[in-house]
């Protein structure tokens, strides 16, 4: 296959570089390939006449739009979530995109456990009494035996789940449907979302950003949770209304939120989420991984490859009607 | 028996109230009690001369001495840790101090497995970026395959252990002797500690202060730990050479800290822990769990009483020679 990596410098971005694919293509048991890799829009150009197969970031693929013309049969981006690149107009007739949902399970996992335990310990108040030079002990019960509500049962939320199992937490999977899923002991349609919330002391937010997930904890939804509850959001910043969930902090009605993702990023020095009482910011590093992401990334792109050689369904075909 | 509550007025310290008392012995099995409650220095003069076994926390134990000529025959503290009543000539001869070890281990296990969570995410650094309002991504692997080191096998450090191994983390065990333990997949002794700490990404202080653990982690051994390695001390604050670790934390040869003890509590407002770069104070309140502590407690009291009836070792006798 005729495949061109479009790419940039190496950083902490973890994009994968010709070395690396090399070395991945080396034990995959893959046909030969001729790759070709770019990182100027002069090099896509040259490459788009042949290319079947690009690989590249969201960020980098807006900057090739249209990709009308082109001899692209698959593109594959490294992220998981492709809501950057919605909607999805720009994907050619006959072009089939698969995103990167799998590379980034073992560390949301143990990012969704780490705030859970946080929030249960009152880990964000103690912070913000930290910030203050205050000892102020605060006192909490252990999380075994408690329960966790888990927006999206995909690859991260699954994770989550089975990282809390293994602490002896519950977990309440919410999903467009009501279908059950291994890892969680409860699955609910979405169309109940109120009223599970109303009984969610944690709630996790582990969904791709579609159309039907912009938003989904307003303020209204926000002032569902029960005194004290606890927030995470891993997935995108525009499923929540930041100002309603801070309001919410400063009064002291929730008790705590671990946000790995904000509107904008980088959030800027001003914000007031930086200062928000028991609110807890990490900068959009939840699920990635650099000692892994590259391995782990290839593996999947070819699991894909195989399952298109044989003509099978793409596992990490991305459905641009959902957006995921 | 005739037994002595004394007392302080309910607060954060959870002290065992004459009501919580009569609730848990109601379903206990024990035959029947008389049982006082005191408060003040005049009704521990009035209740010595009869009191068979005294039930208090160790602050208030220190105001009561000298016990001599009292009727007891045990004490029980409801701490776990007694480093605060060393050393221990105040206790008569014939009379069995008790301490509380056990009622800590669920609410303990769970901020161990917080916090080698937290150091493996960074999560230390990322909150001296939130205090700086700095958006600063850090990436880091998961934890799971990984190992910590767990100063002290005793019911803190295995409770430890055992949320590590649900998580996929390794641990080796520290203990006075190479005594396997089942929850810690390799015990050392603490004559090995030197060479374990140079191979060591996470160390956790759970031991309790006694002479021979005074100062365990000094300058020197925490100048052994490898570049990055992350500290988390749930024991007491004089077990490291808190100077020294803000010094390390300050350079960046130490990669974070989780400090729940330190010296002297309450950590003065001006003090530089507060402020050290990567380091996470929490304030002493790792192990107690307000909605399971009382009952714990008197399970735990109960259970000694049960072998002190029958003539059996009783399994929270503090062996005063070595200070726990």
């Amino acid at each position: 296959m005729r495949i061109h990596l479009q790419t940039r410098p190496p950083g902490p971005d973890f994009f994968i570089t010709l070395a690396q694919w090399r070395d991945a293509l080396s034990g995959a048991g893959e046909p030969p390939h001729e790759v070709s890799l770019g990182t100027s829009q002069a090099d896509w150009d040259a490459a788009r006449g042949e290319a079947e197969l690009l690989v590249t970031h969201a960020d980098m693929l807006r900057r090739l739009l249209p990709l009308d013309g082109a001899a692209l049969r698959l593109v594959f981006v490294t992220n998981a979530g492709v809501d950057g690149l919605a909607p999805f107009e720009w994907l050619p007739d006959g072009v089939t995109l698969l995103n990167n949902s799998g590379a980034h399970a073992p560390k949301a996992g143990e990012y969704i456990a780490m705030a859970v335990l946080m929030l249960a310990g009152r880990m964000p108040e103690m912070m913000t009494h930290q910030r203050a030079a205050r000892w102020h002990p605060v006192f909490s019960a252990p999380v075994a035996g408690r329960r966790a509500t888990i927006i999206g049962v995909g690859d991260l939320g699954a994770a989550g789940a089975r990282t809390l199992r293994a602490l002896g937490v519950g977990t309440v999977g919410v999903r467009t449907r009501a279908q059950p899923h291994p890892d969680f002991d409860e699955v609910v349609a979405v169309a109940e979302l109120d009223e599970v919330l109303a009984r969610s002391e944690f709630v996790v937010l582990a969904c791709p950003l579609t159309e039907a997930t912009r938003g989904l904890l307003d303020r209204r939804r926000l002032g569902l949770l029960p005194k004290g509850a606890g927030v995470v959001n891993i997935g995108r910043g525009r499923l929540l209304d930041q100002d309603a969930l801070c309001d919410l902090l400063d009064s002291g009605q929730l008790g705590g939120a671990v946000l790995d993702v904000t509107v904008p990023e980088p959030l800027p020095a001003d914000h007031r989420m930086w200062r928000t009482p028991n609110l807890v910011i990490t900068p959009h590093v939840s699920c990635d991984d650099p000692t892994s992401y590259t391995a782990l990334s290839l593996r999947i792109l070819f699991a894909n490859l195989r399952a298109w050689r044989r003509g099978e369904p793409l596992p990490n075909r991305v459905d641009t009607s959902r957006g995921y």
